[in-house]
């Protein structure tokens, strides 16, 4: 099984805890493809400009995923500037250029209109609407979004949640989205406007899955020390769907397992900046967290 | 085993979700206590004026706690007067009158002497070490505190944390205590002020327990409605010492079992004023939410 990820591809500047980064790979589609790519073949639908540094690409070809889809565009590659407060709960956006990104129409090609599994991560939901109508016979579609398009484009939104089967976002969005200061409630009202599973992520609290009538709480990998949270949940979105690939079903075990492996992902990702941790992953490293969040949840 | 509870009985007036009540039973004795009846026998430490109704000494006898060292003083019970933010992650205080504690001097009379847990609930430190002084051959002694102490009466705080075995205390007071951002690193430090045992209250994203080198995170018990959060810390402290004195060991297994205790019978706090829902709980009920939580939180 496969994963077909549309996102952003971008360059961010970025300032947290105390050190600075700048024009580092970045974007939802990078932080998504890599942690996807451990687990199962990955394509990425996006679009950079000629300025984009070629040892970008070679970190997205090390992990086999497939970029045919990634347009070259004559212009500039997306760029994200931010800072983070000193607990990493707040993310001060400074700068946003959309460059390449403002004109991009996606084109779903033959060997991708097939997909399985399809992970619409955040980004303008026109252009997450523009890939999903060109896909047949999905079999999962998982969206991500933010407090942006919720404020923007909410009506382009709903018409997306109609036709999406996952959907991730954080705690507050969720309540925005609703209009519930309850979580609960805010799940299930969300599950009316139709994905069938939600997941809420809640930053350094965990996250939780929402299925029909079934709960599941995870927490957070605890961490001495965190370098960077940017792209925290388009790896947590990533790893997330190319477990639920790898495994073949959604069923509640299924999904259980994935919250753990997307929680031990993203747990990786916040300790460096761009995907420099994420990228030099082994096998050994996730299996070791993996067992240790059992351990610290278990009874 | 039986458990003796030092902590404050008190006079709440409270706004929260639209609604208010007027001097109604509260106080981190009361909360602490009326919880740790269900599983064992609970003796209280405290004061109250002679205008304290006798209906709220009923509600203390129909649990069968022990109030032989409930002193009635001249004067009038502790007040406090509270509103909490719409979310509830907010408490303010709008009056706070000390009265009877203002002059209370603890004594602890011969039998409670050889107590074997002590919790020394949520009060002035210098109260709490009164009373840590005058006990011998413990097994146990846990502390519950909060900022205000922590501002005020570090000095002592600092004392009574070298002589105690379990410490609750919310997140951000844990941070506030060990000058740290980071939760992982604010248990290390605070355990090398003393107390073994440390239980991080989370409010709603749960509560985490550290013990040497395990850690254990629980969530909080998922609700649709909260009418008033006040005394869940206090209700989550004593039905946790109340478990371990029921079990009679602080193995890592029992600890975990108390966290998933504590936490359901501070989600029955929250969902009404005072002590009415917690005083007129079934075993049943109890029962339930302890398998739910474990169905929402086991692989």
């Amino acid at each position: 099984m496969s994963v077909l990820i549309v996102g952003s591809v971008a360059l961010d500047t970025i300032e947290a805890g105390g050190r600075k980064v700048k024009e580092a790979l970045g974007g939802s589609a990078v932080y998504a493809s890599v942690a996807s790519s451990f687990l199962t073949k990955t394509a990425v639908i996006s679009v950079v400009g000629k300025d984009f540094p070629k040892k970008h690409i070679d970190v997205l070809k090390k992990h086999k995923i497939d970029i045919s889809e990634l347009k070259i565009s004559e212009g500039r590659t997306f760029r994200w500037t931010g800072k983070y407060s000193c607990d990493f709960n707040q993310a001060h956006t400074l700068d946003t250029q959309l460059n390449v990104f403002e004109r991009f129409k996606p084109i779903v090609c033959e060997k991708n209109k097939n997909i399985d599994y399809l992970l619409l991560a955040n980004i303008d939901p026109d252009i997450q609407f523009e890939v999903l109508k060109n896909i047949c016979n999905v079999k999962i579609v998982a969206l991500d979004t933010m407090n942006l398009w919720i404020t923007t484009k909410l009506k382009k939104l709903k018409k997306l949640l109609k036709l999406v089967d996952i959907l991730f976002i954080n705690e507050d969005e969720a309540k925005q989205l609703s209009n519930s200061k309850n979580l609960l409630l805010s799940v299930k009202a969300i599950s009316k406007m139709g994905p069938k599973i939600i997941i809420i992520k809640r930053g350094e609290f965990g996250a939780m899955l929402f299925k029909t009538n079934e709960l599941f709480f995870v927490p957070s990998y605890p961490l001495e020390k965190i370098t960077d949270t940017t792209g925290a949940g388009d790896t947590f979105a990533g790893a997330f769907v190319s477990y639920i690939s790898y495994i073949k079903n959604i069923e509640i075990k299924t999904l259980k397992n994935a919250m753990f492996y997307a929680t031990v992902m993203a747990s990786f990702n916040i300790e460096s900046f761009s995907v420099s941790k994420l990228s030099n992953l082994t096998k050994k490293e996730i299996s070791s967290r993996l067992k240790m969040l059992k351990k610290i949840t278990e009874l």
